[in-house]
C-alpha cells in the first residue's frame, strides 16, 4: 500500500473555487489561500441565518489504543460515502497540531483513500489559525509581565499568575520555566510554564465564539491571576482586549478544503480532546450545517473525552444538538483492551475481543445516557478475520445495536456506503432533546462527580488539597455556574492509562481545578495528565524530508 | 490628515492577479493568499535566469531619532514616482515583526500616501513566514532539550547550549530563563533565552538561502553548542535538516502585494538591522530584479547598520551589487542629531541643522568608501523651514551631492519625482565595481576592527575577556572566514546610543561573538544591545481594536 503522502500526490484535486461554487458561495463569501484551500467569511451565517440546518453526525470511538482506530479516517470516508449517495454531505474536523506531527503521528488529516487534501498544508502551518492563538496568547504574557514590570498598579501577584504562555510544538522542558532572571532590566523574575497551543484558553475561546464581537467579549473577561489582595484580574482591566481580537481576527474565520474525492471539508479550531474541549469551532460547525444537509464532525479521542465535551459544553455554547452519533471501533483495538499487546494482534483471538468490547459496552451505553442514537462503525484492518468479524457483528446485533463494518482507508467513499445508509436512517430514529450530563446549576463537585461516575463509571472522586482550595476561590468569585473541562488521559476510562478495557470502582483524582472565565468553563486535571506533550526518542520529524523536486517524504 | 488605516481604507486596490498579470507572471507563478496578496514561486528565477536584471536601488538613512527619518515612507513613494515616469519599478521591503507593531510602532509599512496594502494584513500575521521561522526555530530547540534528556547520545553539555528559542513579540521576561524544571519527567534543567524571531539565525538563513536546496545545507550546518568534550555539534549531527526545510518550505516563497498607487511590492523576511542583518531575503531581491527595470529596495536602521550588512554580508550571498543609493534625512532628525530635544523641534534652528549635519556627512562617506554613487532625500515635514531647507540643500550642493526634496506622505509617487528622475540619472554614474569594506581572509578582528573604524568612525575596539575566548573557539574551528554581522544600537554610529551627532575617538566594546554557521556570518554583540526587545510602559496594542463592523482602529 501507498503512503498517505503518495496517494495524496497521486489524486486530482479541484481548485477550490470549484469546490465554493457548488456549496453554492459567491466569491465574497470566501477567500483563497493558495489554490486549493480558502477562508470562509462570517457573513455565509447572517446570509443564511433563516435557512435550515442540516443533520450533524458526531463520530467517536472507544478508548484509543496504540492500535489506532482511524476515527478521523471513518470521518472523512462517511463524508465521502455520504456525497456518493448523492446527499449534500459537509466534514468539520480540527486543525492539527505540530506537536504531534513532529512527534509521534506524523500527519494528521485522515488516511488511505479517506485523507483531507492538501494534506501537507493541513499537517503543517496551514492557514496559521494556530500561529495566530499562539501569538495571541504569548502576547498578553508579555503584557502582564511588562504590566508587572512598570509599575505593577493593578497589584499583579507575580506567585498567582495563572495565565501560561504557549508553543504548538511537543516541548517537556518548558513544562515548568522560571522566566525574568537577568537583573532589573530583564523583567521581574517568577514561575511560569507553556501548554501546547491546542491545549490553551485561547484556542477554547476560538473554538466556542459565535462571532468577532462574542470574541472581543470572551477575551476581555479572561481571568489572568490574583492580586498581592487576592481579588482575580481580567484582560478588560489591562486593557488588550482589542489588540487580542485584531490578532484573531483571520483566525475566526472557517478554512475549507476538499477530500481526496472531492467532499467539501471545515477545517477550523484544533484543540486536544484529553487536555482540552476537543472540538472544532463553533462556527465552523455551524457553517457546514447551513451549507450541507449532512455535516460529519468528529469530537477527540473516545466518547469518554471529546464527546462528553462536545454534548455538554460546545452544544450548550452554540444552541444545537447532533442527530446521531457514530462509534468507532477496530478489532485489533478492542483485543489490546482485551488484554493482547501490540505483537499479538497477528493472532486471531476472541477471546481477548470478547474481554475487550467491554470498552465498546462502556461507550454505547454513555451515549444512550446522552438520549442520541448510533451506530457502530468498525474499520476494517487487513488482518481482521472473519470469525473475528462475525463475533463482534454478533454481539452488537445481540445488544439491539446498528453495526456496520467500514473500509475507508482502502476504498475511500465506497467502503463506507453501508454505514451512510445506516447513519441516515439512525439520524430519522432520534426522539426527544439531548440530555446534558449535568445541569448548570449544579455544584462544581456534583458536575464533575456526575461525569466521573456516568460518563468514566468510576466509583469515587477525590479532590486533592489543592483542588478543594481552588474550589473555594471558584465559589467565592462567582465561577460554579459554568461547565466542566475534564483533562484526563485518552488511554483509559479511569485516570489511570494503564487501566484498560472497562474498569469498575475506580477514583478519579481531580488535582486542579482552574477557571477558563473566557472560554466559559471550569478545566479539572486528573491523573498525571500534563499539557504539554513530550517528544519521544525518536520523533517522527527525523523521517521528514523534502526531495530537491520539492516534494515532500515523511508526513503519513 | 488622516491616519494610514484611514487612508488604507480609502485607497483601491487592484486583485493581485491584475498586478501579477502586469508583471508577465503566468498561473503558475504564484498563488493567492487572498484576493491582494500572493506567494511567488521559485520558478520565476529558474524561468528568467537569463534575463537582465532591473538596476538596484538602496534606501538607508541617517542614525534614526526619536523624530522618525520615514526610509519605508520614501522607498514606497520613490517606487511609485518611478512607475509614474513609466518606469517599471518593483519595491522589495522586509516583512514587519509584531514585536514593534504591538510595542510601539503600531505598523511598518510606510505611512500617509506611500504605502503598502494591505497594510492591516502586512502588519499582523501577513502569509505566516516569521511564524513558520519561530516554529522551526522553536522546534530545533525542543529536539535538542529532547535528545539531552532521552540519553544525550551525543554529549551535548546543556551549560553549552547556544541555539536560542525566540518568539516574534517584544517580551523581556524572556531574555533570560531557566528551562527543564519540576523534575525527571520535566527535561534537564538548563539556562536558556529567547531572542526575537527578527534576530535570529533562522531568519538570517531564510533571506540568505538561494535556494530550497541551499536552506536545506545551511540548516543542516547549524552549530547548536558544544558537547562535554567541546566539540561543536551541528543540526546535521542531530538529523533535523530535513524536517526544519519541511517546516520553512512555503516560508521561502516571496510575498507579492501593492502600493497605495498600485506599483507592484515584495515583501520577504524581516531581520532586524541592529541585531540582525537587516535586509529582505535574497530570493525577494533576486525575483525584483527579474520582474522589474528599477527595484527598490530598502536596509534597516542607519547605513552604519543595514546598509553596511547589506552590502558586506547580502550582495556577497547573492553575487550582485546596489547601481546606486538613496539617503535618507530629515530636518527633524538632523536638529536632533544636532541637540535639540522633542519638544524644541517646532523652533526653526539652522544651528541645530548645522551642528546635526555631521551626521549625514558621515553616511555620504560611507557611501562614498563602497565606491557607490548616492542621492540625498530630504523627507519634508510641514514644519520645515524654508531657511532650514535651503541650508541643507545648499550644504549638499557644496558637497557635490545630488539632494531631492520629496514629499511622498503627504502626495504619494507625485511628491517623489524629482527623486526619481535624480535616482535614474545617478544609476548611469556608477562606475567600476563596488569595493567592500574588508576582505573575508582578514581575521575576524581585522574585520570588524575595518568596520569600527571605517563606517562606525570609532577610535579603537576592544574585545572583552568573554569574546577574546570566544575568539579562540571560532578560530580554531575554522569559522574565521565568514563575514561579520555587528550588533549595535542604531541610536548612534558609536555603541553608546546617547551619544548622537558624529562621535569621534569613540571606543567599540565587542562583548559577545558568535557563529552563525548555517546564515554563514559571525554576530558580534557590542554595547548593551539586546536581542529581545522589550515593551514601553504604555505599548501600541493598547490602542488597537477591531470595530462592530471588523473595521480595524490604532494600526498606523
Amino acid at each position: 500500500m501507498n503512503s498517505d503522502i503518495d496517494i495524496a500526490y497521486g489524486s486530482q484535486m479541484k481548485p477550490i473555487s470549484e469546490i465554493a461554487k457548488d456549496l453554492l458561495l459567491t466569491e465574497q463569501d470566501w477567500e483563497p489561500y493558495g489554490h486549493y484551500k480558502a477562508k470562509l467569511s462570517q457573513q455565509i451565517l447572517d446570509k443564511l441565518a433563516d435557512e435550515p440546518n442540516g443533520k450533524i453526525i458526531l463520530t467517536t470511538s472507544i478508548n484509543p489504543t496504540p492500535a489506532g482506530e482511524g476515527k478521523s479516517t471513518v470521518t472523512v470516508g462517511l463524508g465521502q460515502a455520504l456525497n456518493q449517495l448523492n446527499k449534500k454531505a459537509v466534514i468539520a474536523l480540527r486543525e492539527p497540531s505540530l506537536g504531534p506531527t513532529m512527534g509521534v503521528k506524523g500527519g494528521a488529516a485522515g488516511g488511505g483513500y479517506s485523507q483531507v487534501l492538501p494534506m501537507e498544508d493541513i499537517n503543517l502551518h496551514f492557514t496559521g489559525d494556530l500561529h495566530a492563538i499562539t501569538t495571541a496568547n504569548n502576547a498578553l504574557s508579555a503584557f502582564i509581565d511588562n504590566h508587572i514590570h512598570q509599575g505593577n498598579e493593578l497589584h499583579i501577584d507575580p506567585r498567582r499568575v495563572e495565565w501560561k504562555r504557549v508553543l504548538d510544538l511537543n516541548d517537556r522542558s518548558l513544562r515548568e520555566v522560571v522566566v525574568g532572571l537577568g537583573g532589573a532590566s530583564k523583567g521581574v523574575p517568577r514561575q511560569d510554564g507553556f501548554n501546547i497551543t491546542v491545549a490553551s484558553e485561547m484556542m477554547a475561546i476560538l473554538c466556542l465564539a459565535n462571532d468577532l464581537q462574542d470574541l472581543k467579549e470572551r477575551l476581555s473577561r479572561i481571568f489572568i491571576g490574583y492580586t498581592y489582595e487576592r481579588d482575580p484580574v481580567t484582560v478588560k482591566q489591562l486593557g488588550f482586549e482589542g489588540s487580542l481580537t485584531l490578532l484573531l481576527k483571520n483566525a475566526m474565520k472557517p478554512n475549507l478544503v476538499q477530500t481526496i474525492e472531492n467532499t467539501p471539508a471545515i477545517i477550523h479550531g484544533g484543540p486536544f480532546a484529553n487536555i482540552a474541549h476537543g472540538c472544532n469551532s463553533l462556527v465552523a460547525t455551524k457553517t457546514a450545517a447551513k451549507l450541507g444537509d449532512f455535516v460529519v464532525t468528529e469530537a477527540g479521542f473516545g466518547a469518554d473525552l471529546g464527546a462528553e465535551k462536545f454534548l455538554n459544553i460546545k452544544t450548550r455554547a452554540g444552541g444545537f444538538e447532533p442527530d446521531t452519533v457514530v462509534i468507532v471501533a477496530t478489532i485489533r483495538a478492542l483485543k489490546m483492551h482485551g488484554g493482547l499487546n501490540k505483537n499479538q494482534l497477528h493472532e486471531e483471538s476472541v477471546d481477548a475481543l470478547e474481554r475487550g468490547i467491554s470498552n465498546l459496552k462502556k461507550h454505547m451505553e454513555t451515549i444512550v445516557q446522552f438520549n442520541l442514537p448510533f451506530v457502530i462503525a468498525i474499520n476494517q484492518f487487513p488482518l481482521d478475520t472473519e470469525k473475528e468479524l462475525k463475533f463482534l457483528t454478533n454481539w452488537c446485533a445481540s445488544q439491539g445495536a446498528e453495526v456496520s463494518i467500514v473500509e475507508v482507508f482502502a476504498k475511500g467513499g465506497k467502503g463506507g456506503i453501508d454505514l451512510a445508509k445506516k447513519v441516515i436512517k439512525s439520524c430519522a430514529t432520534k426522539t426527544g432533546y439531548m440530555k446534558y450530563t449535568y445541569e448548570l446549576e449544579n455544584s462544581i463537585e456534583e458536575k464533575i462527580v456526575k461525569i466521573a461516575t456516568n460518563v468514566y463509571g468510576a466509583g469515587r472522586v477525590e479532590f486533592t488539597s489543592t483542588a478543594k482550595k481552588q474550589l473555594m476561590l471558584l465559589n467565592k468569585h462567582g465561577h460554579d455556574q459554568l461547565p466542566i473541562c475534564m483533562a484526563k488521559t485518552q488511554y483509559s476510562l479511569s485516570d489511570d492509562p494503564t487501566l484498560i478495557g472497562r474498569p469498575h470502582g475506580f477514583t478519579i483524582t481531580v488535582r486542579q481545578l482552574t477557571a477558563s472565565v473566557g472560554a466559559e468553563f471550569i478545566v479539572a486535571l486528573t491523573g498525571d495528565v500534563m499539557t504539554m506533550p513530550g517528544l519521544p526518542k525518536k520523533p517522527a520529524a527525523l523521517n521528514m524530508d523534502v526531495k530537491e523536486d520539492g516534494r515532500i517524504t515523511g508526513l503519513f
